[in-house]
């Protein structure tokens, strides 16, 4: 169960509007990396897992932190919004070049659908959707995701800053940049935790059976570009990561198995077939 | 520029055709984690990289190898879907119980679409698409999105080998297990490379002047689900794994700032607005 | 902010497992008439509102409610699916046609994707997304697409209700359909309240200045289908629900304006134009 | 079956091209709540429907009349495109700002995919799709739907009407929102039509048995905001609009059931298990 | 603007129900190259056009036709689906393996979203969309995309029709078999006419002036799969089909550029630069 | 099996960075016509097809070739995102109003996602999809849809040409006309070497029993536009390019069925049905 106070978790109040910023803002809001993404990954994880106590408590504690960034998010993009040059025609914008850009560089959608508000979407406009969380039952695959998901979230949020010089706006992202901070620390330590508490291991997930896979390529570097430059890093000799193996560099790959050939497609199913498969048709028919 | 050698990366041949499987074996082919999501989110982040040489080299190596990887899948859904009782009618379907429940179990795209061929599409029907991938030109995030992406590939491609007996399937499945260790091996030995040559560092993106992000906030966790079980993990003391700070655990964090209220919209988008807001409208309107 | 107490809003319990009813279920989390609709429908129209007070505090209370409700049946999935034969094989589904039907009555994500969890998608796989929720700024406009979505989410709860004989799912999905019943008179009495504050009418947005519509038809039923029994109802004469107008019925339509002639096109866009648009092309080559 | 007569339902002439604009009115082409989806809802609305006769001839009228508003549209933007700076190049543009603010708000694909031609697609370039509809059976949840597209299509027209000075535009969105006018008031006189008929009542469906629905929530506010201004409207106390009931307001809601904890998950999943579960997988794999 | 009239096209009645060929059938309505895509690709390319007259009529004809397939074969779905076992619960399925199956070979989203009734949607259940469609305004480019279309909605309607032993069914789909044997003729015509008429040639756009292509590479095969069994097709030698060229074989091609070296990123962006990028990054942030 | 060669099918090097036509151009990489859609278009018609030899080695190479123009593509993209002006703020394009264009025309989310590098999106920034290929097993149809493709794409290739005056653009553009050039003509051949070789013929699929479709229907013309300008093409009279009819003109068409009537539905789905239903419903209820 969810409650919600009216309070924002921090400040989002930009100097003065900016569509133009707003659209952009938006990827925040529901990009693949935004704050929607994370938001849903941890709630869905948390309810997912089978493990009561800290890793759970942890993954909703997170989950439920970044619906209150969605709606700081959703809240500075109506104020950057405020004023917006909606209803400007075509005629005022041939007088006023700035006018003009302005409305070149808004999503039309803000207005027209919004109302002035946020919507449930990114930079371009695309709508937000399920495929961009995951939830695999696997807290150390779910938490690598999550890392990366902080990592790019992050990454976007400096690139925002830097791209408005809204004291408010700046204010609000150097919070969102410091939560980022927090959530790609904590997840990296959680992904610590789990193997110290001998639940997971590398290579994920730790209990398939190793005698079952192929080890004869579980550390061998196929270099299938011309050239050895990949053979300079320390991916191609040496101990692996998991502590399981050694790296081994193949310069020259070749196929493992022949070209492969399909036998002829069910004649119902029209597929072209070699000659010959007409007839096999035409018996089918027949017989059929 | 590619070129294209007609055998296979490793050999693709199931025991005996199995419709059903077909369609969950499409996961790794088309699914969000499956092998055209690697297969282009390498591709697109050797060709937008920067630095050229050995990270480059590496990248486009492994994009290079994951499209066989999409070849092998694809031949082996052909050759699973080979006899598919694509045409079983009602009547025959009435009459034989394991035949209806296959054809119940059956992607229907599979011989009405494909006509007995692998789509570009997941273990629903749903297609691939480019949200999937990212390149942000950041080494450090996408190789962190990397790791993640060969973790979930893996856990997948494992309980994939788990709901089959056909030996040749298992095979090839141990096969692509193998190299999702080595990938996953390999992303992270790139992570330890990047940050041993001082090129990227954490929190990514290393180069945001900490001095700009709200350094309050940057190693706290909030509680924010009742119960304090998140306490007990190492993400909520002593010191972060980025080596610059310490944990810091708030056990009632409160909203910093006081409940947001949007100013009246503007009249001509029609926003409800506080009564007093339908006058403005009309000034506005006698005015325009 | 929101705060999350581990307790559920009500028991999600099912007196046993049922993996093809777990994937009907996922329609209610992320179907377009599902929880999550209206929890984010909800939650971004209360952030986007412009009056504050009691009309944005019901709506944030029913947004942190529908939260809830996804919490509550991704809780349900997730016992749903427990002991799924996920890892069912083909020999024994041979052995066994009801196993076999199972199998092929499930979503396949579940397991592979979910690992025994519940996706963000609708009862076929198909992902939620943004472009399901409405948030407009109109609360009246906005009002009526809540009560439509709440008729279409019981209407789907009850459907599932008879698709089940569950006692656990059951009790759920009674307290569901109470709770849709709850929010249809609640969305009803908001409509209701809109208008007796003077905050809209309708037609919505009342707002727009009547005298520029075009009123000739405001009115006005076409009857586009040969034949004449849309004449009978109330919808053809009589007032209209507005209280400002007259229905009146237009037994044969013509229409109003004559065939559309596009001119030529930009003969560097290269459509098919009349012939003659040749000339054209080759004299503005030569001089551009 | 249908048939197409040349002329235009209602003149759809601009007085100059605006491409802009053009990007801008795709939205009442192929935007969520534009003329597509109400088109195609009501025809699939009238094929689904089970009652022959006036509603069924309603619903079909509409529909018939809805894909004529999308001719209507698709000409305008044509005609809105005309002389469209399409091959307006980097040189150009830094000559002249105001022609490229244009070229930087136009849709590019309005030139490179369609020719100077219209989309099916908003106003973002966001393709129309089959999830924007509802044709659900129930008459009564559709006609709610009907209503609130309606509602939403009349608002999105006023504001496209208040960001255009062209005459030629504003006339076709007069007599659009002329029509929205009339469909929003017939589906509220259908809706009482039904009831009327005895077809349908609230809360819809009507037919489900109430007795086993949990009547103790089925007209109950749980307050999960803090702070009680959601006490203040007519939903909060008094009887409810189905007639059924009294509102009742619960302050301070509680969850209803404990916290759900999760039995472990099958070891071939691999999902991550309390301490222990490792030893049922081995066990498992050690039997199979 | 359209009329309806209430007739089909052709009779639409199967023998019996059958909710799993239902589900199959779906494709034809709201696949990639089912009823749907060819109904709107044919309207929005006759009101795109600009050339009135005997293609423009043809073109409309063929859509509002096609519009008729769509309401057939919505009708055959909701006839389909009759008795289907929606409520069917697991005890029940538990007893009977065949109801289980037909259980699990439905679309549940017939049952719980449309009570029966067709939905806008494939055979998997994922939308219709507008991307299927093209209206490029060039008339042989989308005859080509029309004839492609044909013939594939007639290949999967034969594949369809294999799969059922319904006599109702078969009948229509030899109706519908006829009428893609029809349009896949008509369109090939159109072509032909094109040309005849001087409206277009190929390669297509005519209009684009040779001189401006690079011409050395326009009509040379590459052969980039290791093999020469490509060479020995009239594609590799001898006149080209557009009566301008020959046919050239190239059996070992190069690159025709070096290896691409992208210059270091804006510091802005935070892309992972060369060793000495840092450098820039902290001049310019100490200068900006 | 892949290997990829660093150096570039052809040179990829604008004069000057221009990153509104960097958008323009995403087009050809992930438009629904664009450079990936051929490439993965290709490689699974490839894969999936039953014919080893020329057929599969000439589709093979072309597909491998695709991916090359892929990597072209994006390597020009890149190169005119360099230095766009990604970190303008607002008070910068106050002052600039080119500036201002250029933001406004630019995607914003290729600095903010993609760090200054190409998207696997198309020019409004929608991401490419797998439903934009199709591999039927039938090489005529598919074949056809090869044709569309490059005519397609040859003619927004064109179009992206008259876009630009850089001169590097330009070249490479060159080259993607030629290559389109050379691919209609040889699909063009490929699709009569189908015919000489005896493998598939008109109307495709060929081998569907002529008698089985409904031949009465199968070279007419139903003229449902009013008017009969479509009577003047050689669509309307004459034979047929199949070679096997006459086409015949119906200038007015009836409807060949009457107007359908569904059943009343299942009660326990609460369609609306008409009076009388509703004690079916109450019976069963009693029973069930």
């Amino acid at each position: 169960v969810f409650f919600h106070a009216k309070g924002l978790q921090f400040e989002a109040k930009p100097d003065k509007p900016d569509a133009v910023y707003a659209m952009k803002l938006q990827e925040l809001i529901g990009g693949a990396w935004g704050e929607m993404t994370v938001a849903m990954q941890y709630l869905f994880q948390g309810w997912n897992t089978r493990i009561p106590g800290k890793y759970k408590d942890l993954i909703l504690d997170t989950g439920t932190e970044e619906l209150a960034h969605v709606e700081m998010l959703s809240t500075m993009v109506a104020r950057l919004l405020e004023g917006a040059p909606a209803e400007a025609t075509a005629r005022a914008c041939d007088d006023n070049p700035v006018l003009a850009a302005i409305v070149g560089g808004q999503n039309p959608q803000h207005a027209i659908v919004g109302g002035g508000g946020a919507l449930l979407a990114d930079a371009t406009g695309y709508p937000w959707n399920g495929k961009y969380i995951v939830a695999s039952g696997n807290l150390m695959a779910d938490f690598r995701a999550n890392v990366a998901a902080e990592a790019q979230g992050r990454l976007q949020a400096a690139r925002l800053y830097n791209m408005t010089d809204d004291h408010g706006v700046k204010q609000m992202l150097a919070f969102n940049l410091a939560r980022d901070t927090m959530h790609q620390n904590q997840w990296l330590a959680a992904i610590e935790e789990l193997k110290a508490d001998g639940l997971e291991e590398e290579p994920t997930p730790g209990d398939f059976p190793q005698g079952k896979e192929n080890e004869e390529f579980s550390y061998t570097l196929f270099n299938l570009s011309i050239g050895e430059e990949s053979a300079e890093g320390r991916w191609a000799s040496g101990p692996t990561p998991d502590g399981k193996g050694q790296f081994r560099y193949v310069a020259d790959p070749q196929p493992l198995a022949p070209e492969p050939v399909l036998p002829p497609g069910d004649p119902e199913l029209y597929a072209t077939n070699p000659p010959g498969g007409g007839l096999v048709a035409k018996v089918k028919e027949k017989l059929g």
